[in-house]
């Protein structure tokens, strides 16, 4: 016997702090449609903007919410996995919402509910048809997500990942989260635009790169910084987890034209010093998408298509 | 149908620098024989030393190799799990061993080899009923292995766990690796052992944190150091991997009377500056195993109990 849905496409909606990107894929994994809208604040605004570029996903292709085999949501904060619960989600006015059975109730089939970050690993670990990978995503908050085997590493309660409050330079700037220095403090985009906003017009996130090749002091050190912390960050990934590959995404690496292959650059120079980090071959490690691949909206696809299949009868054939 | 082996008990085969344990171990887990003899170094000498601790503990109980379901093997080095071969395990004299393949012939039945870390990451959460956990050895390595959902993160190549060589006191002394300030050359035995010398016979490992405690000003500076390293340790593991508990363990943390108690000390101080910290509690997921728990000899043991449960043909009842 084929399990139910098996044959049924699955909706994927990834919400983040702008906008609520749908996607709707076929049971062999393509794209049937997209679409795009502006995220609205609070629990019923993020519950209406979602059910809103579903529908607008589904018309484009004559479908309607039944015909899904399942819908998959991405979203920042606090994410419990079993239970479809998010907890602050600061960004989007979320302090607690029960966002799998709200949505479910609505949709009439199974919802699951995962950190954004962690589907965007799946969304990745499907593009680059891998099973060993992390997804570091630099935005304004920095973490990350890994995938052993072809399964999401989450630890209980989905802390996994939360790798944007481990300090990388001691002594340095107080995080958000009151240690000092930690990664987030360094490479997160918000504490990024603060540094430079006294640069600015002459130097801006995505000239940045550009200045520092061309000598500006002011913009050699700031692209050293973050590059030198985002290179720490995937040093800690590979060699806590053995990644086979660290995908770079997030607004930072987005906007920040070159910035990836700075963090090559530097993790070369490491390499440089020290046999078993050559060994390791960290820069070659370093991966990032085409920036129009919707990376979390997929990836919020496969995590309700793995729940659908863990959740199903064992086949006898 | 039962698959073959069920039934028979499992070897678990610890070979660490100075001693190699074996241990028996029932079909319900329960430890039948143990047994410890001295490692030889070479690749002759260390296969001869574990087949001698085997055949003394398969002789205390008159059973012979024949009785056996398969074997475990852990070792220090670079281990090919898939394969069995180890390479470079330079306590050991072993340049490169197909350790799998020589024992296999030896024992007629199937051998598995882990690294001994992530062996004895198994064996802890076989001791503490968990499947989402991180063993860290301090010994002379330093090096961790992480169970998510009761599987073993390895990543390809077995890399997964090389946290010795991620630098935690940037511009500190140099690692054997070749870079500043690895946790390895902050926490690594060797590395204490040089440090404190020259305090000795004042101040050993044994005696460090009682000297701290009595207000020896050179002690106090050197616990400090080795109890925040180690924390970092944790804090790094819990925040990338979510683990539910990190177990401590190795010659630096059952030599050092005291020292866990002095990580969770420092942990909790860590909390004390943060919400985020004190949320995820990382002073409580600290723990320790009794001292004469042989973690890593079970725990290969489990190793080959997985894969030969991984190899067995499906039941269809």
């Amino acid at each position: 016997m084929t399990h139910q849905g098996a044959q049924q496409p699955t909706l994927g909606i990834d919400i983040g702090g702008t906008k609520t990107h749908a996607i709707l894929l076929s049971a062999s994994g393509q794209v049937l449609a997209q679409r795009v809208r502006p995220t609205e604040v609070g629990t019923d605004g993020v519950i209406a903007a979602a059910l809103a570029a579903a529908d607008d996903c589904l018309g484009s292709t004559g479908l309607v919410r039944s015909d899904l085999a399942c819908v998959g949501v991405g979203i920042p904060g606090q994410v419990d996995h079993r239970t479809g619960e998010v907890r602050t989600a600061v960004n989007l006015g979320i302090e607690r919402l029960d966002l799998g059975a709200r949505l479910s109730s609505e949709f009439g089939v199974p919802v699951s509910v995962d950190n954004d970050v962690k589907a965007a690993a799946l969304g990745a670990a499907a593009h680059l048809g891998i099973g060993d990978l992390s997804y570091l995503n630099v935005g304004t908050g920095v973490a990350a997500a890994t995938l052993a085997e072809g399964r999401l590493v989450r630890g209980p309660g989905n802390l996994a990942g939360e790798i944007g409050h481990i300090p990388v330079a001691p002594g340095g700037v107080r995080c958000v989260c009151g240690q000092l220095g930690c990664l987030e403090a360094v490479v997160g985009g918000g504490r990024i635009a603060a540094r430079l906003a006294p640069l600015a017009p002459a130097v801006t996130l995505p000239t940045l790169v550009a200045a520092a090749a061309a000598g500006d002091p002011d913009a050699v050190a700031e692209a050293g910084v973050i590059s030198a912390g985002i290179a720490t960050a995937v040093q800690l990934l590979v060699l806590t987890q053995g990644s086979a590959l660290v995908v770079l995404g997030g607004g930072v690496i987005h906007t920040c034209v070159g910035l990836v292959d700075l963090v090559r650059r530097e993790l070369a120079a490491r390499a440089n010093g020290s046999d078993f980090l050559a060994s390791v071959d960290l820069a070659g490690r370093v991966a990032e998408l085409p920036s129009d691949y919707p990376v979390a909206a997929i990836g919020a696809a496969m995590v309700a298509r793995a729940d659908a299949e863990a959740a199903a009868p064992a086949s006898l054939g």
